[in-house]
């Protein structure tokens, strides 16, 4: 029997690929795609051409007397901020599961929400309730998750080379932790602004809240630092469609090698899917995981061996949001983690059906 | 039992997208990747790190000794042109069933082959045998074919358009058919050359070729045109990394409407899963197909009724190279056309998974 | 003593392109940079960043007060169809030159501009006064203007190669001129919409307004064509900033060489300092004309010599826009026509400074 | 009387900026454009058309008998390091002024030069001669310099914004600087080689030479570090064609202040042209120096004041060769360091004409 799952905010970029990714899983039925008012009784094709002969759909205004347990098991909501503290307690309250792909449900100190998000959040005991969903660091928690917070993207391709770092010991408290980030333009969604038009973009580059970046307390949250530890989070927009490649510079109490971080993270990682770790002399590029739920992680170390030089690179829609979404689901319900997940980043951003 | 093939042409675009299409098919089991000695024994992953983890093998020196009946049913090559002319007589020889995605074997007329490609064609009796792949017009032939030769990826994106407007008698012989064609740069494949370089293309655009492209004679022999009809092909050269927009300009003999228009095409292609008929007032855009088999054709008539113009938009490394020569494996082995092809092109150029 | 002028519609892509050009021309004095209210007092750097350190200026609100003849000798009015079409009167009546950059003034004939921009034209009697600004063909009345209506991006493009062609009575009038355009996005301005944004233009091509765009009328008004002549229209957006590239295909009524067409160019353009002309074998390309004046033309004729293909390639923000206001404002002060106008267009679409 | 100079290595991108410089310089006479056999005999046009009908010369192949006092005063050489080493002392000899647009005599010390350019320096004597062309600090030994070392691109932006901050002694000298870099394609110059074809660079992104780039030493030489400081430079390639813009981060011994740190920047940069310091919650970015030889600089100080992140942003070919070599000459000949130089980056990487 499939598990019936509704998407709500299914006209975004996250949306669709959401949508994308379930039309083809084996173990889902798509019940429902929802949205604002403003967009609904659309055809989903008129919004997703893509979608034209493939899925037929009209979407519906979300509206909490649609949600109902008899219909539906789980629902998506890749919707902003603002709405899923708004609608995600309605979700639960009907007896749903939910995987949230907002930030709203991401930090764990109702304080920092207020700081960073603006305003009190309406339900800070879902805050504590929410299970942080970084499959490869957390999978026992997702397992038994009724609503499981979808990572940053930025935060998952920090968050994976460093979480095994800082459980090693290695870091020398008194040198900063630099995280050096470069996004696609997708990961800002589809805001129709005048910073978002081409011509604003196409062949510049930027950096953009510097040290302000809101998914800042988020990599410091899951890191478990000291707040005398130093991290410096500097996001920039680069000129392409998708992926998210981070530079992360660490410096070391003493010094290790090339092998001695391999190991470290093959500890961590060894059995999951979607980590590849790469061979001395190696580096991620953008265009070998887009398309794919991967993150490829290579490293450098400096001659002295007291500074390690790690690049992580995922693609935002995939592993930073929606792919990782399914991975979530999958644990959820028990199923295989790769299952409906494409697993191969193509040719210049193209995917590798999932050879089952 | 699945059919074993091997892919001749392996370090290339198309053998990349041939590999992963293939990886994900149900029915096939890939027992080779060939490509010239220059690219032997060098793992997969290393020309093709999307595949890392995922799919394991050493790349083989092409050899005629290695093809045998007993390891192999299918082959595809993915080769230049003459390297096709060498080794498809050789595979044939061996009983193997061959898909060859040059142009070495789609013009029927060897002296035609002489004039587009240079040189004498050293099996002028295969011109005669090979079977012209495209599915939607050739299907009964496809089926019983021991040779296909995979069309180019410019004749696709015009024959398809145009096919269903000849045979309808529609066109004023007294007036050229114009096809003004916009590639994305795979379709030169990887040639390491002057031109082909990030700076010469990129923020660029311009016409190649013009009125000399050897697309030309095998879009006129698809279409067989009397020689005094005439047909100006000029291809244009994208700064992106795929798909083909082909704009058709037709002068008719007397005014036709949209819907008539319509009517003749569902005509042709109502049953045929990789085209998608556009409605009034809505036309194909390369984001829309890439990634995807499909062929979208969307259409605007002239006030008078006597000029059509028709824009197809496929993705040349699916359609317009590997997708399609999958579907005529499929059509080869009496599978469902569409097994093993993602059907949707996504999000700016993402996949759909087969929804199986 | 400098020509004291002003540019209303100082914020977007054409404003900018203005001032720049105009700070470096040796005859001018920017005496105001205006706006509508909603960009008023900002200082001019906050808007167009690249201006910081090198021209100071706050942006005034356009009011008819404001426009003094004791202050200001012309006009520019890079404003929106609508906006010329009420303020440029208002300019007029205080005495000043004006260079209109919009739709407002080009078309002749009210009921064309009903017709193609919607509601009546409040000053009919200037549609007449104005002079159309194509400098290579208009040059004698430009000199005597006081209105000069400075033609569209695409007319630029479409006109300079045809209106040759036409003069020479060469044209086939029983075949359609099709003219088959591709243009970088700036061409749309800053318009601030979900069809402008990053996303759905990278990597992505489409054509638009397919036989419906209002430059059509103008091509036609500036081509003399009778009405039953056939011209096929069809703009596609290029994912690039800047650049137009058109392709246009001419039947002929006998057939003419190479040299034929080049001849009859060079008699109309051979003194003009921003034609050139390709030589047989070579064709125009956007980064060879891309932040200069120049029209690039090249062309190829068929085996049998009754079909051309002229192709022409301009900067639309240059000789499609800013570019030809300044060498229009040039003709009508008696000054070289390449004054305070970078010749060349540079290195991947860089300027070169005017070798005075 | 002009200044005769030849430019050696014309047919690269750096060497096509110079000649489109200099053509507008207006006390510079170009005698001769020069380049290897390879490439002598063509006309120039040929290989840049954007110079047709503007700058007519045929490239001569280098020979140091061409090479004459009678004939030239200063000859800039755009050349491989390699050929630089070679023929910089033909010119000397011949007793030319010389800039070196190469990397061949930037690194003072033979055995550095050694060990990242490797092989010996032929003319070790000329490193010690050579005067690191970076104008904003070293003005005074330019004016009196007979071969000017033009600065890397990259170093070009990692010391000025560095230089200031380590004379002020604010750095912490526990904590590494960090330099994480990202440049476009035409930093690598027009080198044909597989990884620089537009499919591998087109929408990916990537890290290169982590902290194993040849111009470490060079910003280390500049900035005077003390050996056990540690610097970590990590360059990335962006998939533009224009443009280095370095986030640069500095661990302080003591919190400074947003007002401290443009007090001493403008201490040093304050009358310098082509410096250009952000206010408060300003950051640079690409397209606002295109097309420029600005070198535009921003700054945030973390919350506790004591890392300070510094993004600067130049145009590699302007700022970073080609703009720099043109400030250069114009110090040794004691003219305003901008003749000739466009002032303004502009609307996407168009030029501003000086407005002299």
């Amino acid at each position: 029997m499939k598990i019936r799952v509704a998407i709500v905010g299914a006209t975004g970029y996250t949306g669709y690929e959401l949508i994308r990714l379930l039309v083809g899983h084996p173990h889902v039925e798509i019940v429902a795609v929802m949205a604002s008012e403003g967009s609904a009784d659309q055809r989903l094709e008129e919004i997703h051409p893509q979608l034209r002969s493939l899925f037929a759909a009209t979407v519906e205004a979300y509206h909490p007397e649609k949600i109902d347990r008899a219909r539906l098991n789980l629902v998506f909501t890749a919707t902003p901020d603002e709405v899923s503290v708004k609608i995600v307690p309605e979700l639960m309250r009907a007896g749903l599961k939910v995987i949230d792909l907002s930030g709203a449900y991401r930090l764990k100190d109702p304080e920092q929400y207020r700081r960073w998000y603006g305003g009190e959040h309406g339900s800070p005991e879902l805050l504590r309730q929410a299970v942080y969903g970084l499959p490869e660091t957390n999978g026992p928690a997702i397992l038994k998750a009724t609503l499981v917070a979808n990572p940053g993207c930025y935060p998952t391709s920090t968050l994976l080379p460093l979480i095994p770092i800082l459980a090693s010991q290695w870091l020398d408290p008194g040198q900063a932790i630099i995280c050096d980030a470069k996004s696609g333009v997708s990961g800002a969604g589809k805001a129709v602004n005048a910073a978002n038009i081409f011509m604003e973009i196409n062949e510049s580059f930027k950096p953009y809240q510097v040290l302000s970046h809101r998914h800042t307390p988020e990599i410091r949250q899951e890191l478990k630092l000291d707040r005398r530890q130093g991290l410096l989070f500097v996001p920039h927009l680069l000129p392409i469609n998708r992926g998210i490649l981070s530079t992360i510079y660490v410096g070391l109490k003493c010094p290790v090698t090339h092998d001695e971080v391999y190991s470290n993270y093959a500890r961590y990682y060894g059995d999951k899917p979607f980590i590849r770790l790469y061979p001395r002399g190696e580096m991620p590029e953008l265009k070998f995981v887009n398309g794919s739920n991967f993150c490829d992680m290579g490293w450098v170390i400096s001659e002295d061996g007291r500074h390690l030089v790690v690049v992580a690179a995922i693609d935002n829609l995939m592993k930073g949001a929606a792919g990782q979404a399914i991975q979530n689901f999958n644990l959820m319900y028990g199923l295989p983690e790769s299952t409906g997940l494409p697993l191969a980043g193509g040719s210049r951003g193209m995917l590798l059906a999932d050879p089952r």
